[in-house]
Parts: structure tokens; sequence; C-alpha cells
């Protein structure tokens, strides 16, 4: 479409990828700096990649709605998690699309669904394809494929200036939507890792958590109503602030990943720009001190903005810190009050908790209320970059072959100690099993830990492995780690993801999480809406 | 039982209700202060009202579980609505329960359902019985009925003071709960109207709105996990502070009205007792101005805990006002932080839109901040007691003569204006149509309305109609009012209930305004839990 294209691997745009000489000083660095990691693999060309011939053919009848080409095809057969970064690399893409298809309105879903039901092939709705649980590749083999990607529904449509609500197109990325509300002066403000890839109706289908740390920040909070189409007719909520008429039905479409219909567009929450910020890093020698003034900032009633805490090793790896202390990185944010007050009261509590605030600290600068302007403190802009830049990151590290992977869940404060210490506990346990390398010390695996959001009631803890891989044998590698992360969640009472969703990956723990009448239900409102089983089979339920 | 026994008809308790003497007192001063209203009716007594004969027998097996005295089954057949007043205060019980149940425990709670199915009869979930939407009331003949009344599962199980949570059995009301968390210095602080009699089951059924006019206030927000117990096993969820498995299995049993299982227990969000409260009247001369500040202050992120705007003859009919001024009742309040700054910044605003907060009220007093004292204004004061004093007023109203409802809904901000207008223009038009009075000065009938919550894209009005009844039709005079005020709702975009639930009053409009698909997959999720529709049939979908 000669636009600026994806990398048919991993993660980013085609003119990002690092020339041979980077990933080399990369490889380097790296192995310097974690103590594994070798020689760069290179990935395999687009052009030697090999796909199973398309089982459908290009329909001639509506234009160029659908395609066959190669590289499409290519680019929505995997999603983006360490297992898919492998096997796109190695060139390996077992479940690619047979055609994609690309709507430009409502009725042209419509004829993709109807045209898949007539032909037998199922249909999976594809936003910025950032999956990280199989959320997008058709891993079934009985019937072919269609792969609806919904890019070209990107447009905020209506903005309500007076509700604080804009209504946009599904496929519209985060960039995107952003830039068009900003010529409104409004921002939706949701900014997951993926923001600048993934769209408004995936975070709608994954259930996706935004920017804020605390009160409204996940999607289902922002969606005012959704419109989306199901084999069985248009689903569309009224407009409303709130409503008591019956089960929510927006909330029936927020996570559904793609089994119930196809989001088209939503009215959405948004509001005015910041204008005030303050942001602040807070060391802890103690983790358990550290969690314990989250815990109470988060019941405070301040609601920061951001209220992320990270572990030393999580500091250490992404440059926030040196890997002795804890890192609390506290934001406060707000277009209408200042937030002097909420980060004193804030920094009061970490004080009591043992916290101490970088007044100064790398950059010998203090932390200062900064209106319009970004944070000042270093470690707070070392763990942002690291935020942004970590998908683009793991690329190299997958090819110097290091193992990089994440998964991450909530629980209550009360269970969080016990659970946290046995998620760890297990986690590191199979790494240095199956790696074969040391628990501690100069070349062991990290595994460590953030929390991404925090509750009054709990906090949502996200963990990040990395350790050297076995090249070759990376997706088994993986799949045990991650059983055993899996295992220690549930077993421990959390949830299989806070806001990574289910896909095709967490199915076998979502079973036991799920209350089995919740199933029956879900099951039967899949049937009724999509008998023919069109819509993403294999995802949240059986297929 | 024993215990202090509810009036067999209307709201309260026997102990409660006026003296002949007390009712004709009423009957004059409402007739001075309306222009309408006559001598009060008599209410038929308990034991002259005629049942139709049980068509279950109270089986042997289960001990007390079932009864079917006739004072139970007279006070489980009607909900709280005006229709259901006038009914009771006539002796008309059409469609009284056949035996009612009182579960224990959980395993009564199956046992009911199983001989129920097996009788081929239907079951009707009853917290406290305050439905005003026919949500307890058999409107069907095909089967009999069991009313299930959960009064007996009223305890607090566990308190989890570290995550600010407790395990809180369905039957509670909120005196009850109220009281246990108490222990705890604890509160849910979940104030419906219905507060006194009302149970947790029955909020969560009915998606409750509660005390706080702005930021998590609906039970749905409070909801930390659920159990229920369907025909097809018990839909137990986990205790999370935050999920993105699937759609949330909470937000499905949230609204469900009794048709997907009954509600045994749920992990509920509580909070510390406030210490910092304040609270202020503010009097506007124009409406529209006023609902212009409550919008800027719901977008302000102040979050105040009140914030309910009453017009001019709401605020008059209350006692709050003299029916001049519009009033806005703002409250502040939290555990931890003084509330100082944030209601003299919502005060900022409020001036800025032509608000006059009360220095000097009919108290004399200013309004001013307290610590863990109740609010000092008197128009705020007034407003609360009438709150809480309605529904008890209502019986009396009923029986001089007076038709007392009310409805609600909720729409963006941007459609206000002409919505508020067009609704209030709608049921005036009706009123006086069939009541045959005067649409303005003495004697008037009254449609007035307040905001119950709002939020940053919209509020949620609440309108009040009193109005001299057609002693003998009430009913009919009611239901073309109701039905000319749903369906300026529905046409304006607004939602057919805010927080009273659909039940089997709002059938009909909840039927435009739920997405068609919605409907299927509910259909179909009711089908697969229930296939002997032993649950509450007719409410939300067809029996």
């Amino acid at each position: 479409m000669g636009e600026r294209r994806l990398k048919h691997w991993g993660w980013g745009y085609e003119d990002q990828a690092p020339s041979r000489e980077q990933l080399r000083e990369a490889a380097a660095g790296i192995n310097e700096r974690l103590g594994f990691g070798g020689e760069p693999e290179e990935a395999v060309p687009l052009d030697q990649v090999k796909l199973r011939e398309p089982r459908l053919k290009v329909p001639s009848a509506f234009g160029d709605l659908f395609t066959d080409e190669h590289y499409e095809r290519v680019v929505h057969a995997l999603g983006k998690a360490y297992r898919d970064v492998v096997r796109g690399l190695r060139g390996e893409f077992p479940n690619p699309p047979d055609l994609v298809a690309y709507p430009r309105d409502e009725s042209e879903i419509e004829v993709v669904l109807e045209w898949a039901e007539a032909e037998g092939a199922a249909v999976i709705p594809f936003g910025g394809g950032t999956s990280v649980v199989g959320g997008v590749e058709a891993r079934f083999s009985d019937r072919p494929v269609v792969s609806l990607d919904l890019k070209r529904l990107d447009r905020v449509l209506e903005v309500d200036a007076e509700s604080l609500a804009a209504r946009i197109q599904a496929g519209a990325t985060g960039p995107r939507l952003e830039e068009q509300l900003k010529e409104h002066e409004l921002t939706l403000r949701h900014f997951p890792q993926s923001f600048e890839y993934s769209t408004l109706g995936g975070w709608i289908a994954t259930r996706a958590g935004g920017h804020f740390a605390t009160l409204y920040t996940h999607i289902d909070d922002l969606v005012e109503s959704v419109r989306a189409i199901t084999p069985r007719g248009t689903w569309a909520s009224r407009r409303l602030p709130g409503s008591g008429a019956g089960p929510s039905p927006d909330r029936a479409l927020v996570g559904s990943e793609g089994i119930l219909g196809v989001i088209a567009e939503s009215w959405v929450r948004v509001r005015p720009r910041p204008r005030f910020k303050s942001s602040c890093g807070v060391e802890f020698d103690d983790f358990l001190a550290a969690a314990g003034a989250v815990r109470e900032i988060s019941q405070s009633g301040l609601h920061p903005a951001n209220c992320r805490l990270l572990d030393a090793l999580e500091a250490r790896t992404t440059g926030a810190g040196t890997g002795e202390k804890h890192l609390l990185v506290l934001g406060f944010e707000s277009p209408d009050l200042p937030v002097e007050d909420p980060m004193r009261l804030a920094l009061e509590i970490a004080r009591d908790h043992g916290g101490d605030p970088r007044t100064s600290g790398p950059t010998g600068r203090k932390p200062k209320n900064t209106i319009g302007l970004r944070p000042v403190d270093r470690g707070v802009e070392a763990w942002r970059g690291a935020f942004l830049l970590a998908p683009y990151l793991r690329d190299t590290f997958v090819a110097c072959g290091v193992l990089s992977e994440t998964f991450e869940t909530a629980i209550t404060w009360d269970r969080f100690e016990e659970f946290h210490a046995s998620v760890i506990e297990a986690v590191r346990g199979k790494v240095a099993e199956i790696c074969g390398a040391p628990v501690e010390g100069a070349g062991a695996p990290r595994v460590s830990c953030r929390f991404t959001h925090v509750y009054p009631d709990g906090p949502a803890p996200y963990f990040t492995v990395l350790a050297p891989a076995l090249r070759g044998g990376e997706v088994e590698q993986w799949d045990e780690i991650k059983a055993a992360a899996a295992e220690a969640v549930i077993e421990g009472g959390g949830t299989i993801t806070h806001h990574h969703a289910v896909g095709r990956e967490h199915r076998r723990w979502y079973h036991t999480e799920r209350p089995e009448p919740f199933a029956l239900a879900l099951r039967a409102a899949k049937k009724a809406l999509d008998p023919a089983g069109v819509l993403n089979p294999g995802v949240l339920i059986d297929p």
C-alpha cells in the first residue's frame, strides 16, 4: 500500500531493523551486561519465508478487499510473544492466514463474515497484531482462515467536547487516534506498551490496561458505547454515562477477544491534555516495605497517575537503578488542578515506609513539579524509555540467544507477600533447571517484578524473565517456564492475566480460573451469535 | 419469627405505621402544601387480605425451609413501586408466591432450586423486596412460585483489613452489614434510598447506585468476586483486584436480576470510615447554569462525594429550598485527606457558573468543614432527611390520594438540555391531560428533577411526579404517565434505568435500548444455565 511497512517478524517497522554491524555491537553489550547471550543470528528474509499455499482464492467480486500477497500473509501469521519473535526470526510461520482482508467500512466487515461463513472459513479480527497470547494466530488446521485487518478504519469520526467523548473507529492505532484528538486538545491517554501499533478495537477486545496506575485506566472504564458486527447482526449499544439496564452489553464485548463479533467503532471517554505534572522516584531498601507504601498510597484516595514499583533487579535491567535499591516511580497529573499537594502527601507515605525520594539522583537534580514539561528524574526517565523500547530490544535479544519474556497477574494485598515469593521461587527454580544456569551471581538468569497497576485491594505484578536461550529449542524452553509460572500464579490465587488477555496461550489456566457456569453461558452466547464458529476459533473457549 | 415485622403493604415496619389521627393530620398538611390530596383511605388489614390458595404444599422433608403462612405470602407478593403501594393498601395481591423459602446456607438454596425445578415451579430470589420495577412479583400464571428470601444469610463472614475487602452474605441489609463492618472500623458506604431494607445480593442483582455522586459508587465497581448458585452449579469467581481474563464473569452476574443464579455471597471493596467531611449547598437562579457547574465539577478530577443538583421544585418539595432557587448539594469526604481544598475549588467552579454558596442560609450558619460531624447546612440536611423519609411518606401520599412516583435515567452532557426539556414537557403534558389539573400554579402537579449521580460524560437525572391520584384508577393512571416518560427517555437517547433495574416494568423499553445480538446472547446464556426456566421468569427476557 506504499506506506511504511511493518517488519515481517518481531517488532516495529522495516526501516527500524538494526544493521548487521549494530546487531554485533548490541550482542557484545548484552553479554557484558547480562553475562549471557551470544552471536546474533540473522533473520530469514521475507522472500525466503515459505508459506503453505493459500487454501482460499481471492474472490473477484470485492475489489481489493481481500489479498493473498506473500508479505501480507506473513505479517498476519503471528503475534508478538517471545515464541512469535523466535519463530519469525527463523522464518517459521506454520499457520498463515490464507487471505487477508482490509475492510473500509462496516458493510465490508459484513461481507467478509458472510463470505467466510459461506466458504467454511474462519475469520480472525486483527488490530495491531501485538497479541502476546496467540490471539491472532490460527492454531487450527481444519479450515481456511481470513485475517480481518481493521487498519483502514482508523478515523476519529466525531468529538463531543462537552461530554468529553469521541467516536473512534476500531482500527485506529494509539498514535493515529491521539493525533486526531490533539486537534481538539483532547487525549484518550491510553498508553499500553504496544501503543504505537495496537488499536482501539484490539484494546477493547482484550481489556487493555492503560497509562494510569490507579483509577480509571482499563479500556473497560473508558468505553461509553460499542458497535460490533456479529454474524447475527450489529451489536450497537447506546452512548450512556451509566446504566443499570441489565448486565452491561459493553462489558460482555470488552474482553471477548473477537469470538462474539468484530468491533467496528466505539465512543470512548477522553480528557483534556494534562497541564500539571509531577514525577518522582523513591528508593527503598526493602521490597515488601515498598509494596506497603504502594498499598497505603493506593488506598489513600490520592490517585497517582503513576505508581509503578520496580524491584531492584528490574530497575537495574531497565537502567533506572543500579540494582541495590527498589524504585517506586510516582507521578501525578491533572488538566485542572495543581499536583504538588498530592505528591507531597504520597511522598510522606513513602517515607513512612522507609522510602527515600531521589532528591539528588544520578542527575544531581531535584525532583520538581513540571508544568507541561517532561519529568526530570533520570530513573523515572530511564524507566519510561525502557518501557517503550523493550519490545524493540527484544528482537535483538532473541537474535542474540537471550530468552526474554514476561507474564503478569493481579492479587489482593493480603496474599501478595506469599504469592510474590512463591511465584518468583517457582520461576527462578524452573529457569535455572532448564537453562542450567546459576541461580545467583554474574550470568544468572533474571526474574524480576514490577507493578504495572495498583488498586486499593491489590497490585498487578508484572514479571520479566531474561535467561540464556536454548537455541533451536526456545519455544519449548519457554513453554516449560511459562507452565511453571502460570501454575504458581493460579495456585496462589492470582489471575492468569491482568491485561495481556487469554488468547490461545492462556486457555488451560483460564479454564481453572473461570467459573464453570460462566463458561457454559459464554459458550451458549457464542453459539447463538456465531453458530458456524467463524470468529476466532480456539480463543477463550473450545473451537 | 418473633422479630420486628415489615408492614404487609408499603414501606417500613408494622410499628412505624401512622395512627388514624396522624394520617388525618398528614392529609390536611399535604393538601395545604401541594394543593391536592384528600381524605386518607384506610389500608385493608392483613387478616382481610384474600390470597389465592397455594398451588404448592410445604414439603415435609426440609424442616422450616419453606412456609405457606399468610403473612409471608402477602409480604413477598409485591415490590415497592407506587403501583405496589396502591395495590397493597387496597388488599390487592394478585400474584402471591405459593411458598416462601428461607435458606440458611448455599446447600439450602440448592435444595430450593432443585425442588422447584422438580415441581415445575418458578423461583424468585428476594432480598429486601424493595424493587420498584416488578422484579419480585410473579406476574405469570402458568406455574407455581417460590419466593426465595435470603434474609437468613446476613453475616459478614470475613474481613480483610489489609486489602480493604469483606466477604458478606447476600441477604445482609445495609444496616446489618454496616453494623458488622463497624466492628472493624470499616464501611461499604453504599447507601441507596432503600438502604434500610435492601440487601447486598439485591444491590448486585440490580446494579444499585450508591452513596457517592462521582467515582466508584455503583455496586458494579465494589464487587471483588461473587458466588451464585445456578441450576447448573456454583458460579464462583476469584477474589481479584483486576483481571483481563475474558469478559468479566462478575459483570455478567451484576444486573442479572435473578435470572441466571441466586447470589449467595460476595467479596466487596470496603473502606475506612471518613474522618474528613465537608458539605455545602449552592443556589442557582438558572437550572442549566447549575447543570453547567455540575458538568465542570464532574470533569475536574475533584471527585466530590456528593454533587446532587435539585431543581427549584424538587428543592421546595423536599423542604431543602423555597422553590425560587435550584440547589446544588456539594460534599467531600475522605478517611485520610483534608477536604477544604477540593471544596474550595468546587465552589469556585460553582461561582463561575452563577452559583451562590449558602454562606448564610436558613440556619444563619456558615458552611464549614466538619471532622467526624454531620453537615451543618440546613438545606443539605433537609434534603438528606427527605431522601430517607421519602419512601415512608409515600404510603401516606397514596392513602391520601396523591400520585407519587419517580423515574430515572442517564444521558450524555451534549444532549442533556434538549433531553431534560423534552422529558419534562412530555411528562407534564401527560400528567395534566390525565389528571385534568392545571399545568402551573397552585394545585398543579409537580414534575421535578434532580441528579443522583454525575459522570464526566453526563448526569443521571431522576424525576419525581406528584399529582392528584384518580382514586381506584391509580395504576392505569400511572401506567399512562410512565409510558409517556419512558418513551421520551428512550426517544431522547437515555437509558430506561440508571439504577432502578429493568424487572418486569421496564421490559418493553429495555428491548429497544438493548443491542439485539446481546439479547440473543443473554437468552442463550439463560437457557444454558437454567434450561427449565426456573429463575425469575419474565425479568429481562421473555419467560
